[in-house]
């Protein structure tokens, strides 16, 4: 196959580029950072979107829609939270042809304008916990841009929920961190994810609580795949999200939020990609299986279509090619660079003997296949593919993870993955030295797995690694 | 049943308030003309979302997403475009904390900056046709908003496509207009629309064909529920939007846009609702039934759950109201109010003997029926209730237009509904003056009610009402 792409160990970043350019998934839009998704990209976002609003929505949160525009006095009640949004915002001036009163933010977040509207809606102990959960774009005006990954604009959903309970309101943000972002990433995504506490520094600003999923990507660095954050009661407090508890007395809510965006796309691509383009999970596809006729012949676009309603049939996501005035090889080269999981050649010749022949993207086997047999062949190579792309996933992250007895060996194995380094002998300067050496703490975990409640515990684990 | 909310027939936008309030479908939102939608709300959206998505994937075309912001300049290469749009603009002068070069406004919608990526993506006749919808937020500095029915920010898909010919633009709009939205307005939403043709006073900014789909709401008003535009060679031109024919020269492309949005919530409430609230036809029903425990006893909490399952394994959207502890008949109105199509209401008493109540919201009524026949006598419901929306939604639209000899009778019988006058007795002045009485002309049709190619065919006729 002739070379479409810059290769992963030459230039990674380029690969990158590459990848997004002649897989058709996104472009640069013409106002600075904004993107452009593709159909193609746009697809995988979508899977994305309904994968994990189920979970969502099993969770109990239910989807609302608030608006995009919030008025910059809003941003200004939670000190933390405009401290770190400010410098990001973009603002509106002019409304209908005329300078407005007060200024708009467009949204980098919601948890100012979902509070206020929380405080109307909360009276009582009975109107809690409040979920919710809203599909949204949100803008942050970034400095350095790139694709899926650090965008002005991105879609994204952002979970907000009111609780009577601080108790309450962790168990929520942990059963976000857990049943619906883990299980999605690891058995959807097929990423195998580092599940901890991110330290006071890396927390979100307004936070008390910043839980992360980690990834670790195909170049040693680390991705922020998404996160859930305890609020306290510092946005109750600001917002004034007060109830009468069953004690008869007023209250604040404790409140958490929790997302997860389009940078999840491309964690997607750098965690499975290879030279040859996307690899994309069969469990995730919005094409499974790609049926491509090869050349015209007898009773081809016959059997063509039939194993595609076959296929169909099967609950297999297929898309039938039959555009045999494109030459073969460009159509192929193309269904690997979107990754589809599965291909079915069919040609003439093979067809003579009652053959096709099943091409799979994650081994790069080619396999000849009797037609009669192809939708059990297809079913079982998706679920196999599933799974041996997230245990190659997880089998390099092994080979990536190395125990760092110290800040300096630490230092040094965060330039090919990640560094695990007992926190005790890490602590926050060890954590700013790091820093300024392009390495950071992605999150403490305890030492059987387990997500921290408090930094302060004993036994913590930091892992360490340069990041997106 | 107390009186919940305004009857229609006394004051008819405060009922549609009301309701708005009450089934807590939306709020306004903080800045002018922007709003919240509530999950009630949204969860009909999101069915209105899948349903027509659907459809619009059956028609070819594919998902994407284009950005938020737009150059300013970009508006200004369309010269009737940014005039249409000019005065609705919100625009952002700051981002980062610096002034912006050129500002950028927020899409009003974004027939200009996918004009610009067609341009880059359209190169042969091999190319076309290119059709591309996306799904997002626009906003349009409205002066007087409503919700729903015109905030600044709303949500809608958007159809962007680019043809080869005139012809075939103008196949593909239609067939947007009837297979996608004429379909779904009908069988889905069982509101029963008016095709017509825009005239040029009502044509979209930049098109040269507007086609629309008009219901008439309960107050006689009439409500533009979609639009699909042919735009000629206008954006084509002004983006440059080129190409190679068959015939080796270059060409410009056909294009056309068109779409629907949560305006459409605003007709279903107002095409179906009565005085106890809204009325959701069933085939849009995000909730079709709902199993209401009336009070706790023995077996009640147990069949409940039991029939919940039946019903979902029948497929039927059903939701579980087990919450005794509040009263009964706040809950029941509250699912009047909702307009959930079915209730089925188990209390111990009829449970003794192996009875529950179904009760319609379309029709009112209230049947015992046995417990093993629950989930058919549901399904049968649901059917017989979206046929009868429709066929009183038709009824009343039929009672409701007029044939007018004259332009006065016309704008008299707009007073209360449609009026149908021959195009020839009013033409472009009659419109004018019909509009100076806040009458204007809906639509024109054919006398076989087909949909005309031009306002200047002989025998067309025009729809005339008052409008949202």
């Amino acid at each position: 196959m002739a070379r479409v792409l810059t290769p992963q160990a030459e230039d990674f970043p380029r690969w990158y580029q590459d990848v997004i350019a002649k897989a058709e998934l996104a472009e640069n839009g013409p106002v600075r950072g904004s993107q452009v998704i593709r159909p193609t990209g746009w697809a995988i976002w979508e899977r994305m979107v309904a994968e994990v609003d189920l979970r969502i929505k099993d969770a109990g949160a239910e989807n609302a829609s608030f608006p995009l525009l919030i008025p910059q006095s809003y941003l200004q009640r939670e000190a933390e939270h405009v401290e770190g949004f400010a410098p990001e915002l973009a603002v509106v001036t002019i409304g209908g042809g005329k300078e407005l009163d007060e200024p708009a933010v467009i949204r980098p977040t919601s948890e100012t304008v979902i509070g206020e509207f929380m405080a109307k809606w909360v009276q009582s102990y009975r109107d809690l916990p409040l979920l919710l959960n809203q599909w949204a774009n949100v803008l942050r005006w970034e400095k350095r841009t790139r694709l899926f990954l650090r965008s002005s604009e991105f879609h994204w959903q952002e979970g907000h929920t009111a609780h009577a309970t601080k108790d309450d309101a962790r168990a929520y943000a942990r059963r976000i961190l857990h049943d619906v972002y883990e299980d999605f990433m690891v058995n959807v995504l097929a990423i195998p994810v580092v599940v901890g506490r991110k330290t006071v520094r890396e927390r979100f600003a307004g936070a008390t609580d910043t839980y992360t999923l980690e990834g670790l990507m195909r170049d040693g660095k680390a991705l922020q795949m998404g996160t859930s954050h305890e609020l306290g009661q510092n946005f109750a407090k600001a917002f004034d999200i007060g109830f009468l508890g069953g004690d008869g007395q007023q209250h604040h809510a404790w409140t958490t939020s929790w997302g997860v965006s389009t940078r999840m796309v491309g964690g997607l691509i750098m965690a499975h990609g290879d030279d040859n383009g996307l690899r994309v999970p069969p469990a995730l596809a919005p094409v499974q299986a790609y049926v491509i006729v090869v050349k015209d012949g007898e009773g081809v676009a016959e059997t063509a279509a039939q194993l595609h309603e076959e296929l169909k049939a099967a609950g297999v996501r297929v898309k039938l090619d039959t555009r045999t005035d494109i030459p073969f090889g460009r159509r192929a080269v193309d269904a690997e660079l979107r990754g589809y999981p599965v291909r079915i050649e069919l040609g003439p010749r093979d067809l003579k003997e009652g053959n096709v022949t099943i091409a799979r993207r994650v081994d790069g086997s080619k396999t000849p296949v009797a037609v009669g047999a192809v939708a059990k062949a297809v079913v079982e190579a998706l679920e196999a593919d599933q799974k041996s792309l997230h245990d190659a996933a997880l089998a390099y992250r092994e080979a990536h993870t190395a125990d760092a007895a110290t800040l300096a060996e630490a230092i040094e194995a965060a330039g090919d993955g990640f560094a695990r380094l007992p926190w005790a002998d890490c602590g926050v300067e060890g954590e700013n030295e790091a820093n300024a050496k392009g390495v950071s703490v992605r999150c403490l975990v305890r030492a059987d797995g387990s997500v921290p409640d408090s930094e302060d515990e004993a036994g913590l684990v930091a892992y360490l690694a340069r990041s997106y």
